[in-house]
């Protein structure tokens, strides 16, 4: 069997999958990979054999170091579903022909639920051709929303950034008095894994987020509004963090009350946006308030200049670990974290069949949600602040972070 | 003379308006104030008689140092214009008396030109009535807009958020390798220095944004969207930094464009925002891309993470000055700074008269912007490089930044 390697980034960007490229590469150089390669943009890149030799990109270890600060995907991402191999195996035999051209024995693939389904169905196809190329999922994806991880890489640096920007807005937010209501909107499409982290702005110094809408929880606009204009009658300034996902109890999305378009990718999702302005012109328009919106949009999938060292320490393991399992001769599988304990925080990683993770999406677990249903509750604190703990400093170079890019 | 002292914030938050009230409240403790009060939400506040004793709520250096690091403005902030005194003297009277109750010999103000307008009126006033007071501005706005000083606190800081968040922004936007506009609304109603340090973000390591547009430049649907379709000929991914401010030849906000509701405050500012979303949606209906509106909002102005400390240092030195200028017996001006040299970078604190200042609006220079007017100058960056210099680690307690609010 070949013995290079290749790897490809896939989904949305978070300000840590570069260092489970890092953790890949640097463990499959160890087991001396004669060669390892990187799919640019992902299976679709591969396809059109747009293919970059790492041994020419990254040499030092000053370079291993910036890659692992460098946020977005390095090697550029796609989202692009495999067909059916039964309905078009072409596309298989293709991508099949053009590894063992580059005489590739180990394949790995750092992504999300869809990008897990690349994995399950490139691997599948292996076994049923009788290739010899191991298929490694690493996990990544601020969402968190993976199943069989207690959590994915990428989302403690998102939750993080969320945790301190949320005590930002809130200071900002109090300081002329007056009444006034932010809404702050957050990324999750079905899972509330992100806006349940504005819960962890609240402390010794912080009087916290005054509500948490989830995706999980169907939205009520009159429920909503009696929440906000009872809370304003004990604390002028209210600040809401709310997913950009939040649904009417009749499925439609917040967002589609307004009347900015949405539009469907070719995995189906559609590109949701405007759910706070929404809420925030409604609140406007009902209460004698002043009211903000706040989109953190990609900022919070890509601020590498705020992230969670436990986050990225956890992503650079799980790529080396990709790596060693593949070695050690296991296709088809994700690499997992398992929590030991929360105190002290222990983790360690383990191999989850690929098909078990594949599509599906972990949600939010209703027993951390208050019984209001607009916070959460000490046991998900429990659950996400080990994720945030301790920060990996920029490299700052005269003044602003620096990055490794593809030249 | 009163041997007390009295300090208040004013106008928009910044992350570095807090290191110039420990900068005022040090200088005076160090000059034997007997007492250093603070206005709770500024002039408004004190007019209430919301009046506070630092002495109860600094107390250890540690408390110092964390004031330093807390964003927004730690007494509250106010947008009140006083009256003309001609017009309205019992509000003079009022105030007077308060402050004479107090035994107040040093009355500092924290804030912009707007604020400034304030400090001009109460030393005019206490002149006229032989008042021994002495009132001294404090410069703060992160809109960098203010007569006679080099530049001021808080603009490091917000340009240094924004040279960072570009970055971050341009690597996440180039991800999927396919047709896509950025555009990112960045504050500044009339001046474009936050829009301007945009082009800090162009390095070794980053393509830099593709075009900025300023609100000192009248703005052209159709050359915007010529240049755009022209420029993603030969280049996929485009980020664009446009000012909130932008205007149309005829004198219309560019936001105003859009469906969204405008409103005007008590000094006559409207409220801006929608002119990201308004050119994004205006270009995907026009050509074949993707696009995405990106609005920093206000958290380009409070993000305490990521300060300059030439800026944070800068903002506790004005508020050191202005105790000393005040304890020397000048009254009705304002602290500005004075850049002795680029390279070295070196930066002095001089008084300029108030009037001189109050109400007024720099702007960028035309000199600084390209013959396309579309990016800056080489003299812009050497201008801005230096205040964006080294950074003040926040204190991270249990992951997330350790701030100081009243209780």
């Amino acid at each position: 069997m070949g013995n290079n390697a290749i790897v490809g980034q896939s989904g949305g960007p978070t300000s840590v999958i570069n260092a489970s490229l890092a953790g890949v590469l640097q463990a499959c150089q160890m087991r001396n990979a004669q060669h390892v390669y990187g799919m640019q943009n992902g299976i679709q890149g591969l396809l059109e054999e747009r293919i970059i030799d790492f041994s020419s990109i990254i040499g030092s270890s000053m370079e291993v170091e910036l890659l692992k600060r460098t946020p977005s995907s390095f090697l550029g991402s796609c989202r692009y579903k495999l067909p059916d191999f039964a309905r078009q195996p072409e596309v298989y035999e293709k991508i099949f022909a053009i590894l063992d051209k580059l005489d590739i024995g180990y394949f790995f693939y750092i992504g999300g639920n869809d990008s897990m389904d690349t994995i399950a169905k490139l691997s599948e196809y292996g076994r049923q051709v009788n290739s010899k190329i191991r298929f490694m999922g690493v996990p990544k994806t601020i969402d968190n929303d993976l199943e069989l991880t207690d959590h994915t890489p990428g989302y403690g640096s998102a939750a993080k950034y969320i945790g301190v920007v949320m005590k930002e807005l809130i200071r900002d937010a109090t300081v002329y008095g007056n009444k006034f209501v932010t809404v702050v909107e957050i990324m999750g499409r079905n899972a509330g894994w992100l806006t349940a982290a504005a819960a962890l702005a609240r402390g010794e110094d912080c009087e916290g987020v005054d509500m948490i809408c989830l995706p999980e929880i169907p939205f009520n606009l009159d429920r909503f509004m009696e929440k906000v204009e009872t809370m304003q009658k004990e604390k002028k300034s209210l600040v809401i963090a709310v997913s950009e996902g939040v649904k009417l109890e009749d499925g439609r999305y917040v967002c589609e009350l307004s009347e900015d378009a949405t539009f469907v990718d070719s995995f189906g999702h559609r590109n949701l946006t405007g759910t706070a302005r929404y809420l925030s012109n409604y609140v406007a328009a009902r209460l004698d308030t002043r009211t903000r919106s706040v989109e953190l949009s990609t900022l919070q999938r890509c601020a590498g200049h705020l992230t969670s060292r436990t986050d990225i320490t956890e992503a650079y393991q799980v790529g080396g670990a990709a790596a060693k399992a593949a070695f050690e001769g296991h296709s088809g599988e994700m690499v997992a974290l398992r929590r030991l304990s929360n105190d002290p925080y222990q983790c360690t990683t383990e191999l989850v069949p690929i098909s078990k993770v594949a599509n599906l999406e972990k949600k939010v677990p209703m027993e951390w949600v208050n019984s209001y249903r607009t916070d959460m509750t000490h046991d998900f604190i429990t659950y996400a602040r080990p994720l945030i703990q301790a920060e990996l400093t920029p490299v700052y170079i005269d003044g602003l972070p620096r990055h490794i890019i593809m030249k």
